[in-house]
Parts: structure tokens; C-alpha cells; sequence
């Protein structure tokens, strides 16, 4: 950490709630966003890099470089987002085609070489299906002891794409496999979580007085975003779920966490994807994921309003 | 239902709260305990067949036949649950030798000629490992349209034997599925619902206050099962999960359900005998379960102090 | 062994190789046809049942007790085999409904009270999927040490219902791993074996000049048998698969066999279903099962048209 | 192919038979060894790596690349052969440390970068876990078009690690299930090929023969390995399972092969890393693997002593 800031990478499949993360790490005094890698998940990675490019250009990142990644699961065939985020991934808000390319370096060999030239000091941060991750571990094991946390947002005690999976690790449970017994320090910031930070109609109103172009851009990212989640899941409001991650990584004390053992399930028939917490500790085995179970609200939101104002 | 007595049959592994449940079946106005079948679970199913037997003599329940069942899961080894149940399965109190013996009959064949002879007005509460129930309808399918009701003790949203897995499921999981999959009316009294019965030192005090030879049984095996669940999991009391069962027989009322979909995992790694919940309904299948998930306490000890007062 | 006649129960799904079994163990001086089960299998367990009573009555075997067992798998949904064997599960001949009535008691029962009955020296000949066998494993333990040995039709090192599974053992494969892990000496004919037992021309018109009215039946059975192995599998005549466990029972040195440790796949994605055969004895595991490799031709048309000969 | 050569990378462990594999590749006119790829398989990948090296200098093969590529299997733990090539992976002969070096590029970008720089005009030789092809598959698709064949060593319709399952595919199944299903045209070596490529006194002598530096390495390669094979399997000779797909580029003449299809197993109990090949067409699906059953055994040891004389 150099003056005062957390050094993190955001690997992503923009995605509403990811574009969100961007702007909360993009303009928060207290992370300094290294790079952006993109991957596929909520939409094919052409897709989620191109609108990873757009948010960089509207928030004025134009010197964070994003780097596309992996356009499929480690092993199992691609599955996309269309129903929650749209055929863009990211529909709603329309941003103009950006000026900014991405790097012609590829994400995994990316993540390689900021982390092996880096201290020691930076922390990863996927929200989305982590096979840029596994890759970049398989590639290059020597990363291993240059991570200095994972901040993953998937899993959960629940599911939402299956009863038992989310669906970023449902996309790529190998992946999260890998990652998960890697070693090396995770905080899991899962559905238990996530669904705990809806934009009721009070924080959308106090996100729309902060009135600046960036601001109204992530109005109108919820608006769609609300919509479905009312429509597949009848929820109230959306959950901004990898914000909350850039949001540990921020103040890490706005949450409340256990240290747990955490395996994923690979076999199963109706469990696939699962992230299999023990929460009564009854495997004896050493707990490997630090899991995030409650979210002080005033904290966190307003840390998202505080930072969409440093946007002008 | 003859004279409002529901008429329930109890497939069980005494076990402390099989006992409990037994005694609240046994003695309570509105139900009509027609026979007790045995299972291997949590001891050998020699010694849960002599501990039925022995509570039954104890209650002067000498009436209701007791069958022995399976020793073995349908599939799997034999696994018990000695670290909970103490070596005889029901370790605490000292029971005489019963003079009542089990039937000559065996406990599947029992299951199903009562069902055939029934008016399809019985109700079936298995508190152990589903073996039996499981091989009754894989021996005679024909009894599948005479249970009114299944109301099983097992499963839930996590696991006390695996993290994801409860023991009465997880030992015979097979047999779960057959059951689960029977299309048989079930309700399912898992451990978010079960742990919710703890027997405090109040409710501990209320059932010595009963002051009877089956209350002072009763306080002797929360004595012993309070200190295994302390020991095993940090518990405060003891949750007698198998008398939810009996009590949701006798009042539903005093529970809280859902109707969801629940599968039953045999294939996973970290998830074999997981009651997969369909929490969201994301899978969009039709429930197939009703699930219970909040317990009115002032109605279930009433209930229970009420029933062992009927003991003289 | 009474009067040089070995004791042989039939589980069976009849089935046009069934029948041939029936009929090879219903005239050989060599053995004892002590019973005969049905299963689902080939057909619905009605069906085979019927079929099992309609063969007994041509051959005259009215001595014989039929018993109807399970009419579905220990926990998969059913699946039959009208492909192979038509719609009755004996399509070509028409037999007359016999007069011939099949017991009261259940399959399952049959076997254990006649195991328990028996001085141990009743082989078991299961020649369909094996859930009546572990069925009566699981209902009573106690006929594992009164089994002389199983001879059972299934498996092999490849598959006919998938490429790694052969029809029996794919349709109950739980079953399966129950009657393999139980310890009692298993000889196994798989599809290794039974496709070497293939009636050619030659063979089909030794059958033909036995010219009695089994023969005729034989015949008949032969020429639909022959057909859908022709149509689904190119293959030029009809292998008599379950006949070749009878005849292994009237002289085991018609056949080669190597003792060899045998698993049964129950979580495999493309092996579920398989007889996993240890051919390089690569896992170090105590060999349980006699597998037949080679079969002397002569020995066995000899065997099977002279026992045809029998019937007058 | 230029001038008459097949173009070839091979990807391998070395490894006894993979030394062979490269000896044969390295001086035989009728292909162009293009790049040597190393993996961790028959040993940890810095001692395969060096073997390679070794290998290479040995037989003046300095111009050909050599890269380093993945020490660890896609998911699983890492798994070597010790018992079968020893604690260098290649014990036996004593090579000098080589003058030549490895490549910087890792193995995974060496092999990117030349297939996209090629005509289609490769054929990848892997004969080693799958690790590398799956990688690069996973961080470039486009290579998927550039690849003109995959000729793998691996397989079969038995095993030799498990009783389903063959060394290589075993190590890592899950980058098997990549490749297998990448839709690139795949020749596959298994076991039921490469157990009749087995050198026997007569070749061993044949070689001897040949009497220059590079035959004498050979010879001191199959002492070494004929003794393990003769500990661990009771084989008469050692299969040089690698040099089997070498040969096949050299001359597909020389085997004969069926198209079928062939899964891979992720998920069994006792199948995991099977290749389940559909020998009878049950499946009805797209044969997607030309599996190599007869090999021409004049040919074949003809080509490999006749290419042993070219080193001088």
C-alpha cells in the first residue's frame, strides 16, 4: 500500500453491478485500480471487455489499462447472463463506442506480470467467473506468494442460478476450485452478502442528488438492473453485488466475516458450482475463506455516494 | 383420522429425542401411535430395536407393536453415531430389561400391510436413516397411494455430519432419494427447523416440574444429549429434533412452512446426502416438499410438558 | 449337491435368452431348478412374470414355483428393453396365457426363506438386473453366508446400453454394487463371454432337427432374437446370453475364467452402469469375482441341444 | 508439409518412451520436428524439461526449441510415475547437463504462437497429460482452426493406473475432456495400440545393432524400462507407448484404426480419466477419435531402427 492506498486488480464481465465496482475503485482515495482484466460470464468477453472500456472512458480511467481474457470455462461449455443483464451484458445506460483500446496483452499474462513485478502488495479483485484466475495460477504458480488477497464475489450458502450454485462459480467451478485451494488468502464476499446490498428507492435517490454524468449513468444502469431482479426473482431493488467487494477492500471493517472452511463442489448432480461452507466446522479441517455474512449499511452506502461524488 | 386422533406410524433409531418422540406420541390425545419400526442410524439396529422396546415398557406402551427393520443403508456402509448417542445408542438413563418383544414380523413387511390394510389414513414418521421406508416402496409400490403423509426428521439448508449434509439423510442418502422422489405428500422438519427446538435450562426445569417416572427419564436423557451437543458442536441444549416430527402431527400450527422443491444429492464430493432447497425456486420444477422453517415455541414445549403431565 | 444335482434359483426377466436359461436348467440332469424370480428388466415385471409362467408350462416345469419380485430399480427410474426384446418382452412365439399360477409370496421372500431353508448350497443364477438379490441382501443379512455362489449374466469390459455398460448392470447399477461388495462368490458372465455364445445357421438347425415342441418354441425365439440383434447391433446371429449361466452351472469347464477385482461405476457421466475389471490388477485389491473370458463352443451346443432333447 | 515432411510439435514428459518418441522424430525424413514441449507427467516438470534438453543434445537435435510448460495438472493434484521412469523421470542412462537451454517463452505461448504463424500445416504430438493443449486451447480458441491434427499417446479401452484408466489421460482428465471435445481431428495411441509396440529381445538386439551413440542411449533406456515394466505389470518387454504417434505421423500405414466416439470420464468412482471409446455405436453420436487398435509390426520396428541409423 503506497500512500495510504490499496493496490487492486478488477476482474470482471461488465455487467451492471460490475461497472459499479469500476467507478466505486475508480475514484475512491483509499484503492488505487492497477488494471482491469475481463473474462466471460454475464456475456461473451468481447462483450464484457468492450463495456469494460466504455466505463473506463466516462469515468475518465484512461489510464488503467483493461486486458481481455479467457472467452470460456476452464472446462465446461459457456453459459452467459442474457436474463439478468441483457444482450449487451450491460444494457440499459447506452455509453458511446470508447476511444480507449485495450492492451494487446492477454489478461492472464497481464495478471502474470503486474503480480510478479509488484511487492507483494496487490489484491486481486474477480467478480465474475474466475477462469482468468485458475488460468494465470496454472500458467505462472510462482503468483501464488505474490497475492496478496483474493476478494471473490460468488458463492454463497445459496444459490441463485442453481438451489445450490451462484453463478459465477456455477460458470466455472474447476476454476473456483483452483482458486479456493490455491493457499492463498480469500475473502468471499457471497449471496449471504451480496443480498444484503439492495439500492432501496432511499439509496437511488441519494445516488441520483449526487447529479453528475457519472452518477446518471449509474442511475440508469440500476434501472435496468432493478427491473430484472424484480422480474426473475422478485426482489425489491438490485443487489450491487461486486461493488461490495471493492467495498471490503476500501473499509474492510463495514464487514462482518468468519474464517470457514470453504470447498467447492465439482460432481455433484444437483450441487455443481456449489461453495460448500462448513459452517458448524464439523470437517475439523483448517478453514481456508474468510466469508462475509453482514454489511453495516450506513458504511457502505455511503461510501458508494461519497465516491460517485469525486466524479465531476 | 378416527375419534381426532391422526394416526401415525414412528420409523426410528433410538437415539435421546426418538425416545422423546416416542413418549410424545405415546401419551398425547391427538394421535394413535399404530407401530414402531427400527433402523440401523444412530446406533445398530439391535440396540435401537431393544431401546424402543425398553421405552415403550417405560411408558406402558406395551400395545404398539415394535418391528426391526434394516441394519444397513440400501447402498452404502453402515455409519452410526456413537460421538452423539453414546454406545448403546440412547447412553444416560438405565432402562430395565423389557419383557415386551419386537414382532416376529419384519419391520418393512409391517409398514406395508398396515398401509394396505389402512383407509390410506396413516401417517409415517421416520427420525432415522429412510432405509425402511425406502425398501416398503421398492417391495410394494402399491403402498405409495395409501400414505397419507410423510413428516421426516432430516435434511435442511446445511449439515450437522457434513457441511452440507444432516446425518439421518447423509447415512442413507439412496434412500432418501427413493422417498423424495416417491411423490408421497412430505414435510420436512430439517435442522433449521430443529435447532430451534432446544431445550433450555427453563424448558429443562418445566419437564422436571412434570415430576413423573417418564419426566425424570426425560431429564436424564437431556442430561446426557445436552452434553454431546456441547461437546460436538458448542450448543447451549439439546435440539430433539425427532419430536418436531410427532408435535407437527399433532399440532401443525406451530410451524412455519414452505412448500419448495428439494432433491436429494448422491453424486457430490462435499454434498452427498444434501436436501438440495430450492430457496429462490430458480429451478422453476414443482415442489415437491414443505419444508419447515420457524417453530412456535410457546405452543411446542406446551405441547410437550402438556403430553408427559398424561404419564402417571 | 443332492444326487449330483446342483441347486439353482432363477432371477430373470424373460426375455427370449431367459427363456432359453429356463429351459436349459428345466431338462438338464445336472441341475436343480428350485425357483424361479422375475424382475423388471427386459420387460415390466408383469410381463416377465407372465413370460416366466408361459415357458414353465410349455416345458412342463408346473413344479416349479414363480415368484414376482421388484418392478422397479433400488433407487433409478425403470428403464426396459423393447428394442431388443419387443413390447412383451418376448415378442415371436405365441404361448397360451398358462394355467399355471405364479405364488403369492414376494420374490424377495422366495429367496430368503428358501436361502435360510437351504444347507447353503443354492447357487443363485440372476440373469436380469439385480435389485431382487440385493433387495433380499438388505431385508436379511443373514442369507449371505447360506449363498453358494452367484452366477450372474451382466457386465463385461465393454457396454450394449452404453459404451461402458451392459444392459443388467446399467439398469439397477446400485443393485449391482450392493450383490459385487457383499462377499459371496460372484462368477460373472459378462458381454466378454455371453458374445461368443452366438447362435449361428449351423447352430440354429442343430436346434431345428431336435424338432420337439421346446425346440420349435426355441426356434421361434430365436428367429426375433436374431432379428433385433441383426437391426440394432450388425451382428450376424443371437448371443443366448443367460443361457450361458446355466450352462457354467451344469459344467464350469466349458468356460475360462480369470479371478479378478470387479467395481461397479454408480457415479460416472458416460460409466455409470460399469463392471470396472482390474485386467492388469493395477489396484492391488483382493479379486472378487470369477470373470469368464472363454467359452469351448462344442462343450456348449452340445450341452444346449442335448438338454432340448430331454423335453418330449 | 514442406519437401515431403510432416510438420510436428510434440508435447511430453520425458520419460523413457518419450526420449524414443523424439530420437525417431528428431532423424526421420518424413517429418519436421518443429518445437518440443515439456510437461509435468512422468515426473515434476523442471526434471522433464532437462530431460528434454538432454535428450536433444544427445542427438544434435540443438536447433529445435525446447519450452516449459505446465507443472501441475488444469484441477487436480499433481501425480507422477516414479515406480515406472524412476526419481529423474528418465532413470537408466547418464546424460551429460546439457550447454543447450531451455526457451524463455513458456510452453503454453511457444505453442500459440506457432500454430498461429503456421498454414494449418502442425500436428501436435502430445504424449504426456494434456495440461498444455488444454491451456492453450483455453488462453487462444484460434488455435483451434490452425491445428491440423492431434495425435495423442493416451488411453484406451482399459487402463493401466486405474483399471479404467491410462496414465496420461488419468493425470489430468479434465484437460483430456478439452481436447476431446475441441472438434480438432484426433488420432489416439492407447493402450490397445501401444501395449503391442513392445520391444522384445529380438528388436532390443536390432537396435544394439545399429551401434552408434544414439542406439546405445536407446538400449541403456529400455534396460531400465523393461525392468519396470517387468516389476510392475509382469510385461515380457517395455511398450514404447510415445514413439507409437511419432510413428503414425511418419506413416499412418502402419496402423490400423477405427473412427469412433470416445468421451472422457471427470466424474467416476472408479472411471475417472477413462477413455470411454463407443466400440458397438450405441451412443449414436459423431465419431470425434480415429483409435488406433492393429499395428504393423514389420513397419513399424523397420521405421524405428532404419531412422536409429541416420544418427551417425
Amino acid at each position: 500500500m503506497e500512500n495510504g492506498k490499496r493496490k487492486i486488480m478488477i476482474d470482471c464481465d461488465p455487467g451492471h453491478d460490475d461497472a459499479i465496482a469500476i467507478l466505486l475503485a475508480g475514484a475512491n482515495p483509499h484503492v488505487e485500480l492497477v488494471a482491469i482484466t475481463t473474462v466471460a460470464g454475464n456475456a461473451e468477453v468481447e462483450k464484457t471487455t468492450l463495456n469494460a472500456l466504455k466505463v473506463c472512458e466516462l469515468a475518465g480511467l484512461t489510464h488503467v489499462p483493461v486486458a481481455k481474457g479467457a472467452g470460456q470455462p476452464l472446462i465446461r461449455k459457456r453459459q452467459t447472463a442474457a436474463d439478468i443483464h441483457g444482450e449487451s451484458g450491460m444494457d440499459g445506460p447506452l455509453l458511446p463506442n470508447p476511444s480507449k483500446a485495450m492492451e494487446e496483452e492477454h489478461a492472464v499474462d497481464l495478471l502474470i506480470r503486474k503480480l510478479m513485478e509488484s511487492d507483494g502488495d496487490i489484491t486481486l479483485v474477480p467478480v465474475a467467473p474466475l477462469t482468468n484466475i485458475a488460468l494465470a495460477m496454472r500458467k505462472e504458480p510462482a503468483i501464488l506468494s505474490k497475492i496478496q488477497e483474493i476478494v471473490i464475489m460468488g458463492g454463497g450458502t445459496f444459490g441463485n442460478t442453481t438451489p445450490a450454485a451462484e453463478f459465477n462459480i456455477y460458470v466455472d467451478a474447476e476454476a473456483a476450485k483452483v482458486v479456493f485451494e490455491s493457499g492463498v488468502p480469500i475473502t468471499m464476499m457471497g449471496l449471504d452478502l451480496t443480498h444484503q446490498a439492495i439500492v432501496t428507492d432511499e439509496i437511488h435517490q441519494r445516488i441520483l442528488d449526487v447529479d453528475n454524468r457519472v452518477s446518471h449513468f449509474v442511475h440508469e444502469l440500476l434501472g435496468f438492473f432493478a427491473h430484472t431482479y424484480k422480474e426473475v426473482f422478485g426482489f425489491a431493488g438490485a443487489p450491487i453485488h461486486d461493488a461490495c467487494c471493492v467495498a471490503y477492500c476500501i473499509d474492510p471493517t463495514a464487514f462482518g466475516t468468519k474464517k470457514l472452511r470453504v470447498d467447492i463442489e465439482t460432481k455433484g448432480e444437483h450441487t455443481y458450482g456449489m461453495t460448500v461452507v462448513d459452517l458448524l466446522g464439523v470437517t475439523g479441517r483448517e478453514p481456508n475463506v474468510n466469508v462475509a455474512f453482514t454489511l453495516d449499511q450506513d458504511k457502505f452506502w455511503a461510501m458508494l455516494v461519497q465516491t460517485l461524488k469525486n466524479y465531476t
